[in-house]
């Protein structure tokens, strides 16, 4: 018999994890916000392979402190303000704790009934919470699931899509006529790697032209590009509109576009990867309009909604579709439930086939702060954003660079060129204070910061902003 | 601002969720290993959505225990032995928790370098415990990466295979030409949906012939496959060896396959998803013979390596292919240390873009059971298989469906029709105390017993025979 690890020591142990955590959030203020070692620093100092007989846990917390913590970006540190936030929050840590040491696996109702069923009402709550169109609840043909990433729901709405377009052919002959997928110039990146992957190639991806002032979508573009497709004897398959772009947090007209795709019968699938979190409250709802048209939206409460990574929510309109393009049912996976009909096998509506038990971290976060709770959480991020964006705009040394209707800011020097505004990204981050990213947009180099560590607070923020102000010099 | 659970409340509520864990695997062996309740159970006690002000961790803790333990299927039950484990262990739960707590996204080494190099390193000694071919270290051109599951790492396998197989114009063209993906009859659904995944349809999978005593794979109708698709002007692309398949765990002759695929050029992958965690007891590495043709190769930590799900290693051997293969590279993930080229960024190695930390988990594993304590493991299940295929095999009522090189066993009624084995499957589960499933062997009704739960002694594996032995009748 192997030697594990009994409930009690799991528990004298586990209370010395949770206490090490408890600590870095208590301190996490303090700390650069990035590391400043080269590549390799960590690596180089981890010995060639484990010890033949184990290791107290006392020495992996130990390392923990030495090694790996300093090797870190930081990000639920109050000064990361980069890429979009992964925040996550006490909560959602607990609930993925109650996941991890239940260890079931989800890939049927059958093998985990409750990991099943609990992801079904949680998505359904978040439809409720914020305001979806009827059409993606669990009560009718459509219904959520939990993926691990917008990269991943991007990939499935092609895959059903394809199904689609294909009159169902494609689970049979595969690629075998020029199916096109449409995004603007400002779509995720994602797009494309999921077209990569369904096997259109980058001739697949027709980039449709965005507003120079909005950066949103030309639903014009749009239908000219399909037009011009069907003329030629290509067949469009999906149309991928963003609320809340990556560059910019830009809003794609979805009224027009889904308009258009019920046209022409082409799938459309709205990615609201970080702005979907802002529909939780009523006031920033604007920016869903047009969602009783899609085919498929998705949004990730591990960016903005206090979840931790991994957790996408992801809805159809009809599941069966989805289903039908995705299953694949061998042996040793039949069981009378998934027989009868009557439950839902989560597998079929992914990629992999096992899943981990993510519905009860985002049980954790919504029962532990209630509606209220988390609007407020949104809203302070946005009045926080605005704060920011008002000192941005009474500096004439600065320009805001694309609107910011969330809690991104875009913006750049007024003067200097492109390497100007890099510079100062490099000085403002050098301090270890905090960590902005970058984009560009129409070409320019352009700052973005994001807010989005529930630990940040407006001293944060003008932190950010005196620090930015003074290396502009 | 939003109210938060402040590092106090999570050092208490952490507390009582760690004590909740320890109580669950503390009575785990008490508890009906299945839930009896009818689909529905859970959704139907749950309210329509969440409260306006939030609930205490209490309270969650409270409805964990009333609502969703009892409908759960509990993987870690001694008396679990049903499809193949997905184990988990407290060092695992504790990485885990570690990993939640940080919260940070290793989609680039730029925002976390720990977690990328400590990923790189932990594969690297995975490598060397399972004495893999060098060529999969990260000291030459190959490495590896944990991807969430072997069904994920068939399909970037796939691709990276149809970047090979295009000479590279499959990233622009996509899916042109009849690509083929071979596999035996006996391999995972994961190759078709793979293969379905990438656009190759189900047209593009050659299903071949496995050898009916090993249920091995058939080098000589593999051979014969591709000929008859080269002489066809299909393309050979991919060949999928599996080391311990999931219906029986059979072993593909990889040294054959592999001289096959070298000759015409074909990709090989080896899926050894559940049986690579055998590799590490030098005793069980005939298994891996072989392997030092393959391009890629998967096992999962997840399933009988005591880390919990989830957790796939996967190797390549040349890892530019693969990262030439998935690439897309938007301006806001443009950083210094990327185009260095000193760095790995793991987002080019898999389908989402976002990363947990999922290293840290393997980690806490290696150095907590170290080497000998990982073999103890193994190989104390492998000998209560072996204990139970002596029983199976001493009593004429059964006999034994295949061979059971690691811990898994086949087994069926001697005398009967289908109906007959799949009723006693049916009565013992009925009993809650275990819980087997089930495949076709050979077109007949098998049991699965599969040893996998680290809480699983000689005492639970003969209760399992006892009860079998009476349902027999």
């Amino acid at each position: 018999m192997a030697e594990h690890m009994d409930p009690e020591e799991f528990r004298r142990a586990g209370h010395a994890v949770v206490d090490w955590i408890a600590d870095y959030w208590a301190t996490l203020g303090q700390r650069p916000v990035t590391s400043q070692d080269p590549p390799g620093a960590l690596a180089a100092a981890l010995p060639a392979g484990p010890t033949a007989h184990g290791e107290p846990v006392a020495a992996l917390l130990a390392d923990l402190d030495a090694l790996v913590a300093p090797r870190l970006t930081h990000w639920q540190h109050p000064g990361f303000f980069g890429y979009f936030p992964a925040n996550t929050s006490g909560p959602s840590v607990l609930g993925d704790l109650v996941s991890s040491g239940l260890g079931v696996q989800g890939m049927l109702w059958a093998s985990a009934p409750a990991c099943t069923e609990l992801e079904t009402v949680m998505l359904d709550w978040l439809a409720g919470l914020l305001g979806l169109p009827e059409r993606f609840r669990s009560t009718g043909p459509g219904g959520g699931v939990i993926q691990d990433s917008a990269s991943s729901a991007t990939l499935v709405a092609t895959l059903a899509a394809l199904h689609r377009a294909s009159g169902g052919r494609w689970r049979q002959v595969g690629v075998d006529r020029r199916y096109r997928a449409y995004t603007s110039t400002e779509g995720h990146s994602s797009i494309e790697k999921a077209a990569r992957i369904a096997g259109l190639g980058r001739d697949g991806v027709r980039v449709v032209a965005a507003d120079p002032q909005t950066l949103a979508m030309d639903p014009d573009a749009l239908r000219a590009a399909i037009r011009a497709d069907v003329a030629a004897g290509d067949v469009p398959a999906i149309v991928v509109a963003t609320i809340g772009t990556t560059s910019t947090t830009a809003v794609d007209p979805v009224p027009q576009i889904g308009a258009i795709c019920a046209e022409y019968g082409v799938w459309l699938h709205v990615d609201a990867a970080y702005a979907g979190a802002a529909a939780v409250c009523p006031e920033l709802r604007w920016s869903h309009a047009g969602l009783e048209y899609a085919d498929s939206y998705c949004f990730d409460p591990h960016k903005w909604l206090l979840t931790g990574f991994d957790c996408d929510a992801f809805w159809v309109a009809d599941s069966a579709e989805l289903v039908e393009a995705l299953t694949v049912l061998p042996e040793f996976l039949r069981n009378a439930a998934s027989d009868s009909g009557a439950v839902v096998d989560y597998r079929d509506w992914q990629v992999p086939l096992g899943r981990r038990f993510r519905a009860l971290k985002l049980w954790f976060v919504l029962r532990w702060y209630g509606v209220e709770g988390l609007r407020a959480h949104v809203r302070s991020h946005v009045a926080l954003a605005d704060r920011f964006a008002a000192r941005v705009r009474a500096d004439d040394r600065f320009v805001l660079a694309a609107p910011h209707p969330f809690s991104l800011v875009c913006f750049r020097l007024a003067a200097g060129d492109d390497e100007a505004s890099a510079g100062l990204l490099e000085r403002v981050n050098a301090t270890g204070r905090v960590f902005l990213t970058h984009t560009r947009v129409a070409g320019r180099f352009t700052l973005r910061l994001a807010i989005g560590s529930p630990l940040t607070t407006q001293a944060h923020v003008d932190d950010a902003w005196e620090l930015v102000a003074s290396a502009a010099g």
